[in-house]
């Protein structure tokens, strides 16, 4: 048998922003994993009415609905009541829900408030869906033939807690969740999302699996999901569709689901027992961190020179005075002289620079804000590539598809230098 | 007049659980401080039949609809034209958002693909919300009496800042908001937040003023709210507890709302006249990043070594072979030589120096991940500091840690230098 679920978090403190509901992403991925589809989620106040016409919506279009929130001590908390109110059912009083509150707070010290009384009660007929560490126990109730309710409180951590150790048990004893979604998102840098589209259209109405582009952070990806009812067999079907992604797009792909654009050319720089150096400007340390967030990077990375005042890359860089009057500290001739001086200075087989102007101020006519230069210098290779990233852009986001694109250059010189040998 | 608003966020990715919907909570946050009361929040997928549903609900029970997601270029976002449909309203072609769109590719290098021509359609008497980054404009539509909708891109950078630019002052215009809540929001270092709750007891019992400790990106913080018709009179009422808190908290406080450490560091250097410069092991240049995300901070830093690899705390940080030897890289010794050396290449007013073990690897019984040295070189001072961020957090974290406590000694430096003077 095959059900929807849906999810209706309940608190006035999300409408009121003063939390992020992390609590629907979690139970997406987790309906997600076990292959259980949910088409709406829904967050709704601590108010009886609007929560009664929320369940009335939801209990016509799902067959299991699942709550969080509501579910404490205070008066404000509903969500039971609400739901036995609105399925017309009576509440009863478990003694072991209460026996075990009893129990907790004495175990901290704390005297039993008459409010907590309340969390005993449940609907006649509904299970108990324990809380190990907290006080509010939920519960999986069969208000009719057809419609399945789970709650839980609304504190993330025994929410989760409680899903894994009672609710994904129960939903797997249904046999609800056959079908598993499995998915592998191609990385991809130098393209558009809009032109990656174009590329791959005609995998775009593909069935099973799906393939579905979508920016994320600056950069294009491709997510191929497939629905089977093994993971294996969800890795054979996707196997054949990421090749032949990977075909048609080349080498904008540069990875896929974890990697990143440092941890893949870390990864071949350490295989070749080559190092790396970086010279800073308008990044001013954002290309060396991008590359340190990747654990073992010491074994390629030696360091860097932040040369965010000109007297630095004349100094520490050795660019040529002259070079950086005439051309200005943002040009091509800069750039590759940084990258030149920071490789002969750290000793390395590469040297990376970015000199640029990451704004809001320092912009002109000709050197617009947003205007960066990459210089790439290495065995036999001294180069160095333009990039308008646009005035309309924050310093910050010029800052990072600047060490980005640095980072992508570096990549695809790599790449060609694989192909050559 | 007095209306409702609903946000609806549209988005397959949001059902799987791939992204937090950050874009629910900050929508949330200013409609309260609006003014503007909401009621119900729904997640839907890029499917025009579920949309049309919810749209269905929504516009029975709402007189402003805000929508987030599925304003892409590619074939399955298909917010606009979903709304044309279920309000029966033929789309039309704005030729001034085709040549906007135009324009941004052209900047970028990029051609137009014929996707994107979609974005250029909205449904005939739409009005343009305008998108000053990205590529999809959002619309304001009143397609009945009584009911307005607001659309914007699922990108949350580009939504918040049309959100800001051009919804806020639109939703000011109408009049919808009443009593508005105001908030400022004081930020700390070097306290946590139950120390900084137990610090300011008497105040978090309060009611208008509010006064509510929370905890964000590993710094304690102090929400000051008050609920008020003008925001004359909200700051009155908000600056003699800002007033109270600061006495109460003394220093650990180092700015309120935007600030950062990084910025309130930088103002003083600036106003001072003196000179940054920074030397960085295991941040590998985060420190650096930190302090040039500040627009500005060309006119006091001038630039750093990462030296990631012990020869170039040699060579270009002129730290001792034999300290370097017998006391470790990980040591108060090296941090000290590290802030000093580059405070004398870079001949600044001030060095500050980060060395530590960012883990997961490297760490030992004596000198463990998550141990690291702060050293801070200037006119007579060259100290150093010890921290043990603890083996339990990741990487990232501890080089974000490090970065934050470096600024944060600086900072704490220059306040006691001018307290001095």
């Amino acid at each position: 048998m095959s059900v929807n679920a849906e999810v209706i978090c309940v608190g006035t403190e999300l409408l009121l922003g003063e939390i992020q509901n992390s609590n629907a992403q979690f139970l997406a991925q987790q309906l997600a994993q076990l292959g259980i589809p949910h088409f709406y989620q829904t967050v709704v106040g601590d108010n009886p009415e609007r929560l009664k016409k929320v369940l009335a919506i939801a209990a016509e279009r799902a067959q299991l609905l699942i709550l969080t929130g509501g579910l404490g001590p205070t008066p404000d908390d509903l969500t039971t009541e609400t739901l036995a109110e609105f399925f017309a059912t009576p509440l009863v009083e478990h003694p072991e829900i209460l026996a075990d509150i009893t129990h907790k707070f004495a175990q901290r010290n704390l005297a039993l408030s008459a409010n907590n009384r309340k969390q005993a009660l449940l609907p006649q007929g509904a299970q108990i869906l324990p809380n190990s560490t907290g006080t509010a126990p939920g519960m999986i109730w069969q208000p009719r033939t057809g419609l399945t309710l789970l709650t839980f409180p609304g504190v993330p951590a025994e929410m989760k807690l409680m899903w894994q150790e009672t609710a994904v048990p129960y939903l797997r004893a249904q046999g609800w969740g056959q079908e598993i979604i499995y998915s592998r998102v191609l990385r991809f840098w130098g393209i558009s999302e809009s032109a990656l589209a174009e590329k791959v259209a005609p995998f775009l109405a593909m069935q099973n699996p799906t393939v579905a582009p979508y920016a994320n952070h600056g950069e294009a990806r491709l997510r191929i999901s497939v629905r089977s009812n093994s993971e294996v067999e969800a890795q054979q079907q996707i196997i054949p569709v990421e090749q032949q992604l990977r075909r048609l797009t080349g080498e904008d792909c540069y990875g896929t689901d974890d990697d990143s654009l440092a941890s893949v050319v870390g990864q071949v720089l350490q295989s070749r027992g080559e190092t790396l150096s970086v010279a800073e400007s308008c990044t001013g340390g954002g290309l060396g961190q991008m590359v340190t967030q990747v654990a073992g990077s010491s074994s390629y990375f030696m360091g860097g020179i932040i040369s965010y005042d000109d007297a630095v890359k004349l100094s520490l860089l050795d660019v040529a005075a002259e070079d950086l009057a005439q051309q200005g500290a943002v040009s091509h001739t800069v750039a590759r002289q940084m990258a030149a001086g920071v490789r002969c200075r750290l000793k390395t087989t590469w040297g990376l620079s970015i000199t640029g102007i990451a704004g809001p101020g320092g912009g002109t006519a000709t050197k617009p804000v947003g205007l960066v230069y990459i210089g790439l210098a290495g065995p036999e290779v001294s180069t160095s590539f333009e990039y308008r990233f646009g005035s309309l852009r924050d310093r910050e986001w010029i800052q990072r598809l600047s060490a980005c694109s640095a980072l992508d250059q570096l990549r695809r010189k790599l790449l060609l230098s694989v192909h050559k040998t």
